[in-house]
């Protein structure tokens, strides 16, 4: 029909792409990003800015597409499963690297003070202060000299790209240089935050990089890995890279799938879970190889302490159900103390961003030194007010030393303290959080840590994961959260010990409920925590305990807020769309959703300077562009990108000097361009207007944008309901949906049985077949029947 | 514009529904079914047909809801959440009574079975045979006399329920009690079959019986559960019926989230994970305390042999890597055979359904007693060749006798052999399966089997496997998998141990890869198949190289075939739509792909005769409905349901003398329908055009479709690609999808700040917001800009 129409209607075009293979959906289907979403409730931190999603589908892409054929598509695909590899591999060699540097670096720490305070306390605590500020120094040097787009987690920035917001920097290569290099230093440097958030911004990281085949700045690409072009393969390959830092983070491959199918991606699709299970798989393989490289002592203090992994098999394996009581109260502390936690970030967050952050990096230096301080102090300086406990009565089989002899890691630190007496205060505060978290789990010690102890320690530490929480260091809430949980998990198990005497009750595992609580109650994942926990303390039978746990604590924590990636994202001003429409949706139409929007138009030939005045006009992302039949109706034709008007303008070589359109008579359309050049950088700002400069007699010339247009963007009639649109633009993931008047008349109803086509690469046989299934029986007799062209239906009559 | 448009153009009526609250996008963005489906590949077995998902959207439907407002909405999730409780309750009470029975058959007749062979091996063998045949007779005649849609293992049919087919009558309550007392008859009697198949079907039975507030047959429902109306609410529930059934036949709550997640659901959302956990949770609970009461002895032969799960925590923990390569072996072996036992079930289902299964139930019933026999005869007849072998040397510590003690579980079963002997093939063949699956999974128990012997059992175990899947009795392929992959699993662990002397290789370990990569390479599952593994064998250490294995039998099983539910749903005429577009759709446009079709319209106010003739004379299940303004333009205002139709007729309150359209000037549209009435039963045909009896009359009177027709379908331009048009309709489950042509004006572009509404009741408020982010700026010297009415816009000047 539409060919119809501009047969008669047009002198000297004929549209190409009517005719030409159509490219995937892919090109558009894909990504979504806020037109002038730095407007939309702007944060003066990191610029966040729109992602150029849409890939250019038309006829040259095509073309070029066509050309390439089957072995194209085979190497593709053997390219992403190389990729998937080189990923998998990547994440779990720096885990292994942050994980040996940051044991070698404290084990250093904690020896060296042990065997300065044998002579004096308060040099051992100069030594030990400084060590910890030096560490926590050069991180925020990186941070804020280097790569400041590394700071935090960086999850709710993976999030938002996923979801189709590029925040500037977080993909970039020295953004995982400064991530890997500051992870180090700030938890070596003992400040209350894990290493886990930042590898799996790690993860995506190397991912995103070897997506687009190396750094674009730093001149480190290979040209065989750039083929994905398309923003759905980079955002295929993020997801994996998240699912890998998962992976490597807690050694929990299928966590880690889980984890990025829950919590980060936006848009699943089915066939990614494979890739994503096989990029998991290998991380846990190469962790493995490379943990058994370092059992025969060739890393140095990197011993059982590295990688987050408490064996808890020793712990309570069965439950009574009286015991069902105080687990539903560590559920309910769980939502509270988690909901807590992610208001008390979110102001203090917002302080910070909004007045103590603007002055400066130097204020943001001062202020991770004074946490860093105080961190010292704390930890340092608490335990000496406790008193020393005498050790339990030695059970030889049990293997568990008191107090533990110097230098290793294990129970019962003797800080401080006489012989066989130890100070359980210092045993969690003074020690590096893996082994305090192992402490706290541990079964078969029974009333080690004493309820106050418990208790300063609770107070203390949530107070300074609080703090440091948005300072500019890369910092992850995982291992801060499961200390935290895990001591108000065992005070509860205190409690319920001395309370049902008889049972066979361990604190430990009251501990590891205790912490899958709190990450519930804040970070408000289910399944994939579930696993997460389950696989780092390799204990299925207390499943469905962790199931109860965490079903109690989310509730309660919904209650109150968001999650704490959902209130992060939102504070840095990243535009989330849910996945569920809101409520009131259902009462604004597409219109009243576009409100008094003026819609600016492209004529299909432009002259050059209008282009130019028009994209200087407004900040629009896109625009339609029109034609016109012979009869002088209007007709849009397609979807135009700034972002591919803007490289048009720069690279010239489309200007030509007649206004009228390109015909096919002139022989193909000639494939001036390369495709790589419309796609944007990730994580860079792309060509702005202020990029291009033409000359006078450039903008005399006219661009015919036929072949860089966009012919079928999705449209929704003007009345359908917001949450339905809502629905299409999410579930798609798109950038861009036309509203359109309600249409004349319909060409045809596509039904399920017009997908059905077999495999089948003969397209001619595929149409037969598609059409020849049951239109045939298609009601001789029906009265009314719309004619392709007829303007009327016979069914006038009823009129 | 549309108002503007009818208001000049009609004299009689303003469409309603352009000022009434739109309902929510659940209503039609929700399933997706095949118009005339049945004749697609239509097969004789079980009818398919489509699937009225589409609910009414209209206005009578919107002031109904309007009306109810916040209560109703929290009393819906109220009942959304007790009905996952009833739900997960339900399908483990059901899996408990299933296996209590099929434990104390099976235990009754093995104790029976070995009193007698003491005295006779012959009339031993004739009553286990008879046994068998009673329990397998006792199925056979369940499912060929009661409920037919019990046969097989229902995931096939459920899947397909989910991607928006529903087959006849596999979800009605009588389908539930032939699947539960069925699968207790066909897994008693020794078939080679599983329970583990079923119980999904069971739970999704369950959950959509619930759904429905009961079944309509036997009036067993209840008001206060008839809430859901909407298809989506329906299939939510199915989700969770399926993952409650598998968490309740492996005991593996977080294998059944991901098995729904990743087998079943054709949409997923993040909402419903939650719930879904829930359910499963709730299963894991249910299932735990039932078993907690049968150990205290009071469930019969039921005890440890009970429930499917092998604690296989003895097992091999560490691997060297030398071992892989025995492992890939594995891998590789469990993609071909998973790969022919899909392709020969294939061929045998395909013949039974054109030839066998034709000649009536008589032949079902024959068919199943013959192979029951067969069955007998191999499983007895077969050990008896087998001579006897000598115990090991016993070693007291492990615990395990040799032989066994009579009645007892365990390994060694002593079968016609002298003392201190035991006969190997018995001891995985002559016992109940999940025994068997525990004796090849056994560690410390090296040479229990000879090669010979696991050889013999695994050609006759899977030539049984293949001829018993598609009788017709309740049919799993999970255990059997699991049987078959174990067996050459533990094979291939014996030549390793054999091979590489000095390691630490358990053939147990073995055997759980080889049943690992059978299911793999037959059902394709990636990550819930691990999940449910980890979950069955209850060793979490396992899980890399479970994946490893799972990763090669999948990858070569798919380069011969697709997976056995998908194979089967083929089969039985289920056209499953795929979450990815076929390659050469990118080739094809919308309207190409509707090929000759004649779309049909309904006028807006259509005489009732004309109705019943267009409804007669074809079988689209949707029809556009057209208006007309006063310049004689046709509009399309809407969409019609074949089915909203046939209620119309039927209940003739609306009919109407005159032709005129409804007007607002009347008053309000009088609401004349419950809601209900509109909505099909799941399972059922519902209404025919045969049942509408008609008046001479009532064939001359008129209805005002307005009301009934969703006014906003979603359409896509007529040279989209169908790629592009695929993912539409199948991200969004849609039923019908409009293909129109270009617009001629766009009305206002959409993008995501459009869609950033803040949670806030107030609307007039968020109208604001939502247009005062930014519109302001939008470029006051923009050029060309299209006023809303303006025909052409400003650049015309270009040309």
């Amino acid at each position: 029909m539409l060919s119809n129409h501009l047969q008669n209607g047009m002198d000297t075009a004929k549209l190409m792409w009517s005719r030409l293979p159509k490219s995937e959906v892919e090109a558009e289907a894909d990504g979504s990003t806020a037109d002038e979403v730095g407007r939309y409730k702007k944060n003066d931190g990191i610029a966040v800015e729109s992602l150029d999603y849409e890939v250019i589908e038309n006829c040259a892409y095509r073309q070029e597409q066509a050309k390439r054929g089957k072995i194209y598509r085979a190497y593709t695909v053997l390219v992403k499963w190389i990729l998937a590899l080189l990923i998998g591999t990547g994440t779990a060699l720096a885990a292994v690297f942050i994980n040996i540097s940051v044991e070698n670096f404290a084990g250093w720490k904690y020896s060296l003070t042990f065997n300065i305070i044998q002579k004096s306390y308060f040099a051992g605590f100069l030594v030990y202060m400084l060590i910890n500020l030096a560490l926590v120094l050069s991180s925020a040097w990186i941070i804020t000299q280097f790569a400041p787009a590394a700071a935090g987690s960086g999850i709710p920035e993976i999030k938002g790209y996923l979801n189709g917001i590029d925040t500037h920097g977080i993909l970039l290569f020295r953004t995982l240089i400064g991530k890997i290099f500051g992870s180090i230093g700030s938890v070596g440097g003992g400040l209350a935050l894990g290493k886990e958030g930042p590898l799996v911004h790690i993860g995506a990281c190397i991912a995103s990089l070897l997506g687009q085949g190396g750094s674009t700045k730093y001149h480190l690409r290979s040209r065989w890995l750039q083929i994905f072009t398309s923003e759905r393969d980079r955002r295929d390959l993020v997801t994996c890279g998240c699912a890998a830092g998962v992976a490597a983070a807690f050694r929990a491959p299928v966590g880690g799938v889980l984890f990025a199918l829950e919590e980060v991606t936006s848009w699943w699709r089915s066939q990614l879970m494979w890739r994503v299970f096989f990029t998991s798989a290998i991380v846990a393989v190469v962790v493995r190889s490379a943990m058994g490289w370092c059992k025969s002592g060739k890393c140095g203090h990197f011993g059982d302490g590295g990688f987050i992994i408490w064996d808890i098999s020793g712990g309570q394996e069965d439950y009574s159900f009286q015991e069902l009581l105080p687990m539903a109260v560590i559920g309910v502390i769980g939502g509270l103390l988690g909901a807590l936690f992610n208001q008390l970030t979110y102001y203090i967050a917002y302080w910070r961003r909004n007045y103590l952050h603007k002055r400066g990096n130097r204020v943001k230096v001062v202020e991770v030194c004074i946490v860093s301080v105080i961190t010292s102090v704390i930890s340092f300086g608490l335990p000496l007010f406790k008193k020393c406990t005498p050790c339990p009565d030695t059970d030889a089989n049990s293997g568990i030393e008191c107090p533990r002899r110097p230098g290793m890691y294990g129970n019962y630190v003797n800080f401080y303290c006489g012989e066989k007496e130890y100070n359980d205060l210092a045993t969690i505060f003074f020690n590096t959080q893996d082994d305090a978290i192992r402490n706290l789990f541990s079964a078969k010690t029974i009333h080690e840590f004493s309820a106050q102890s418990l208790l300063t320690f609770l107070v203390m530490f949530y107070s300074l994961a609080v703090v440091t929480f948005g300072t500019a260091v890369p910092a992850g809430q995982f291992v801060p959260g499961i200390m935290i949980g895990s001591t108000y998990g065992r005070l509860v198990g205190m409690f319920v010990v001395s309370f049902y005497q008889k049972l066979n009750i361990e604190e430990g595992t009251y501990a590891l409920l205790g912490a899958a609580s709190f990450l519930g109650g804040s970070m408000r994942m289910t399944v994939s925590l579930c696993v997460i926990m389950v696989e780092i303390t390799n204990n299925l039978k207390l499943l469905p305990l962790i199931m109860l746990v965490l079903l109690i604590s989310k509730a309660v924590g919904d209650a109150f807020n968001e999650g704490l990636y959902e209130e992060q994202a939102r504070l840095r001003g990243i535009p989330l769309l849910e996945s569920r429409p809101k409520y009131q949706m259902r009462n604004i139409t597409a219109k009243e959703a576009c409100g008094n929007q003026q819609v600016v138009y492209f004529p299909r030939v432009v002259k050059v300077m209008d282009v130019l005045s028009i994209l200087k006009g407004n900040n629009h992302n896109g625009f339609p562009v029109i034609d016109h039949t012979r009869s002088g109706e209007t007709l849009v034709i397609g979807l135009i990108l700034r972002s591919h008007l803007l490289v048009l303008l720069q690279s010239k070589v489309d200007f030509q000097h007649s206004p009228l359109p390109f015909s096919s008579r002139d022989g193909p359309i000639p494939i001036r361009h390369n495709l790589t050049e419309f796609v944007k950088p990730v994580s860079s700002k792309g060509l702005s207007i202020h990029d291009i400069h033409l000359t006078p007699d450039d903008l005399e010339m006219y661009i015919d944008l036929a072949p860089f247009l966009n012919p079928s963007p999705y449209v929704v009639p003007e009345d359908m309901s917001l949450t339905k649109v809502y629905n299409l633009f999410r579930q798609l993931g798109l950038r861009h949906l036309l509203v359109v008047p309600h249409a004349s008349r319909v060409v045809g109803m596509i039904t399920r049985k017009d997908l059905l086509i077999e495999d089948n690469e003969d397209i001619a046989g595929v149409e037969l077949q598609t059409t020849s299934v049951s239109r045939d029986h298609q009601g001789d007799r029906s009265l009314s029947r719309g004619k392709p062209d007829a303007e009327q239906p016979l069914l006038d009559m009823v009129f």
